[in-house]
């Protein structure tokens, strides 16, 4: 990687340089107040709550993303912060999705001036992939996130919480009212770390709400509004396995090799994401599993009602959630006490004491683009924009015993399996196999996994082969600018802090 | 009170001044070790622990109650420390019980320097009243010890954390296993703020345990023992109300007062003890809010089988817990999530957002002693020796808004109120009601009470005429020493840190 040693508005860079993390952290200190002076949280307005914080130009407000592309809690803080004619705003927010467009004014006029988050699609990643920010985004993954603010290096002035249930002193949960969207995993490090707590609701209930995610020891204001999201955005009623045969197909292969590689004994564990041959994958499993009469440990993640199905099915004892993906997900925490709420840092936090990430045997990965190194790009499109980030993509990837990626060959013509991603997001080093509707191929430090998902009757291949029969199949090509003399406008920074590549602006 | 301005082994004096509390406080900074390093957490033995964690002399460890008069953990570590030629630790146990004997050979043998708890009986509290402590030890209260230790006021080396059930990454609840105690409130804050974590436990399982009370991240290394604890000394099978004529005319009276006070709406909260006459109070406020069909917000505690009771009959919507009396407690946690755990902190830290004491509507509080000042004592007996602690005493009484002290008017002849209490624990001044079997005082300051319990027809008298009838019918007296050239043994701690009054050596 080209890195450059400085990056204005971003400071000096350490270049990431493989794996080997930080061997100490310290975790911030932080001021509270006194009982005595806050026995009345409950405000009228969020206006109120920056007059009761004190939000001064400048500040850092940090958000999570629950609610998904219904939160309305974003928009609302950012929208108070413009009437009052705040400026120079960095907001820290867990993901930002296209709900979030109106961030796009703020940036313009100057209300916001930083960014730092671990997602962001939508008019806002187009606005920062054009270069409408002065100074750059930094992208970080979800364990990162929970790093940065345990440690101080992010110090967050005032934490919003959105909050589906809450009562008058800040006892908090996601499980009950309209915007129910499950644990709070991202938010939980917010309201430990963060200076002042807010939380916003949309359902006030009676002291002490219950359950509680996250307490009143953590929150200093509530504040009711009329709503704090639109709930056919913030969850999808269940979510579904693709019925695409090609990405069937990859869902299979995937499951062989995760049943060739060995893992699956009793104290396996599994990750997946939400995607349609992630949620195959773990169908696929459910039958690898049942026939072999496995019962895992945990499965982990964004969880998704497959995965409430494989608990209930007796698949696995127990489930760590960081945040639902679906009404099911939701119910399943509701009731059953086998499905555990985590926090981010709990999740994947590389400099704590040991993430849920590092005990996982497989994880289930997406790409945009794989490279001939096993590189992972989830952050960039073809032509360069920004479209995702990590989330949590380069967290698991380094905890996992087995890091899958399922990617088809090409998409839309256009070839996934490149010389050189367009932007890493994943190191190769943390990548063990791909898997494509083309062959499978193994990273050339797993030699022993190679022979074993041979014996099996896999169809391994070497990446540049996949590569090659990428290039033949294409039938569309990209300009791939990547120009140097472009302007950075993200940083991507590994999960430990240190910079794995910079994203340009799209000429 | 004459408090000396300095005491040796202790410092500058800060006398307690009323109840105005300081207005911040910073959550103290600590180092952890990042999880690379620290992926292999199970350890042989304790001796492992002590040089996986460089356990040096003067160092602090500390060590929660939950297991109360069945501990094993703080003996097996002191004995470690002892045959390792360790000197001058500092023990910080949240409370101190007869089982925790062996503690007074560590002090002769200079392996213990220094004690802060909350509370102790037995063989040490008898040594440290005899003077056999150089330093005096610090008496604090359950929220105070959660403020020293989150404040970094007092700094934990080493927390040592007894494990009903864990597993090898240090995931522990308290609810399964041989020594099944409760929710682990009390270990909550030392495993959050200690510099390095330790779980002692006889019940290793799979990863994940679940439920968990206290997660990976906050524990470095994990100890398999043969036995943590002793069942029978752990809890009651079920505590039980007395059945003593005299303590349930002062239980009926209780009840009536809580009547009279006008708190007994759907907001109503409730916290007592599990002393017989406690448990009496619960019993005929059971009898009370069926008949006027109250449903209130919460119990809280120190939580016994009784209060679950409640829950169950509808009494209550929710309970918060910060350890269990008996095994039907322990029972209603693992079964019913409206039974929630509370660290220590959250339960009532006076420097936090806000303690679950700062929510409560009535505290039933036990006294060795009430003086006319309404002062009370549960820290040393009538001759002057340690027989107790705060434990949660000054804190619920400074929360509630309505703190009744129960006590019978003597014990064993001797007057139980007095003209001066022979330590202060609880200042007079967060104390409402003080109910006898000879009548009810209430608080000067508290004019609108008084007439509302004399409109309900109670027997309220003041304060001097209970210690002028309790002087008429005693039948033994004490010689109180008291005197200022004896040694101070003890200093303690009100919650916000200040010092409240001293003990001295029992002449």
């Amino acid at each position: 990687m080209d890195l450059p040693e400085y990056i204005d508005g971003y400071g000096r860079v350490v270049p990431h340089e493989g794996i080997c993390l930080q061997q100490e952290s310290t975790v911030q200190q932080r001021l509270v107040g006194t009982t005595r002076e806050r026995h009345h949280k409950l405000l009228k307005t969020i206006g109120d709550a920056f007059d009761a914080c004190a939000i001064h130009d400048g500040a850092t407000l940090s958000f999570h993303h629950h609610l998904r592309n219904g939160d309305q809690v974003l928009n609302m803080v950012l929208a108070v912060a413009a009437e009052r004619g705040l400026r120079d705003l960095t907001v820290a927010a867990s993901s930002l999705f296209p709900v979030h467009a109106p961030l796009v004014d703020h940036i313009r006029s100057g209300v916001v001036r930083r960014i730092l988050t671990a997602y962001m699609s939508g008019p806002v990643a187009d606005a920062v992939s054009r270069g409408e920010m002065e100074v750059p985004v930094v992208m970080q993954t979800h364990g990162g996130r929970a790093r940065a603010i345990e440690s101080g290096e992010l110090r967050i002035d005032v934490a919003f919480i959105a909050a589906p249930t809450c009562d008058d002193f800040g006892n908090l949960n996601g499980v009950e009212g309209r915007a129910a969207c499950g644990p709070l995993g991202y938010a939980m490090v917010d309201a430990q770390h963060a200076c002042m707590v807010v939380a916003v609701t949309d359902r006030l209930v009676a002291y002490p709400a219950c359950p509680i995610d996250i307490a009143q020891d953590n929150v200093d204001f509530v504040v009711p509004v009329a709503s704090i999201g639109d709930p056919s955005g913030i969850l999808s009623g269940t979510t579904k396995p693709t019925t695409d045969p090609v990405g069937l197909g990859i869902a299979t292969a995937a499951a062989e090799v995760i049943e060739a590689s060995g893992l699956l004994g009793n104290d396996f564990s599994f990750q997946t994401g939400a995607g349609g041959v992630s949620l195959a994958v773990a169908a696929q499993l459910s039958a690898v599993m049942t026939r072999l009469g496995v019962r895992g440990n945990f499965a982990s993640g964004g969880v998704t009602g497959q995965l409430c199905d494989m608990l209930e099915a007796g698949l696995f004892r127990s489930i760590f959630d960081v945040q639902c993906f679906d009404l099911r997900a939701v119910d399943s925490y509701r009731r059953d006490s086998r499905h555990m709420a985590m926090s981010a840092s709990l999740y994947a936090n590389p400099h704590q004491r040991g993430a849920v990430v590092d005990r996982l045997s497989t994880m289930i990965l997406g790409a945009a683009e794989v490279d001939t190194n096993f590189n992972v790009n989830v952050t960039t499109g073809a032509p360069g924009n920004i479209l995702g980030g990590s989330g949590g993509h380069a967290d698991t990837a380094a905890g996992a015993k087995l890091s899958i990626v399922t990617t088809k060959l090409l998409a839309g013509g256009i070839p996934k399996i490149v010389e050189r991603v367009g932007c890493i997001t994943t190191p190769g080093s943390t990548i063990d196999v791909v898997v494509t509707d083309a062959g499978v191929a193994v990273h050339p430090t797993r030699e022993d996994l190679a022979l074993r998902l041979k014996k099996f009757g896999i169809d391994v291949r070497p990446m540049q082969e996949l590569l090659e029969l990428a290039e033949q199949r294409k039938t569309a090509g990209v300009q791939r600018p990547r120009e140097p003399q472009q302007r950075i406008v993200a940083v991507v920074e590994y999960r430990d802090g240190t910079v794995i590549d910079v994203v340009r602006a799209v000429p």
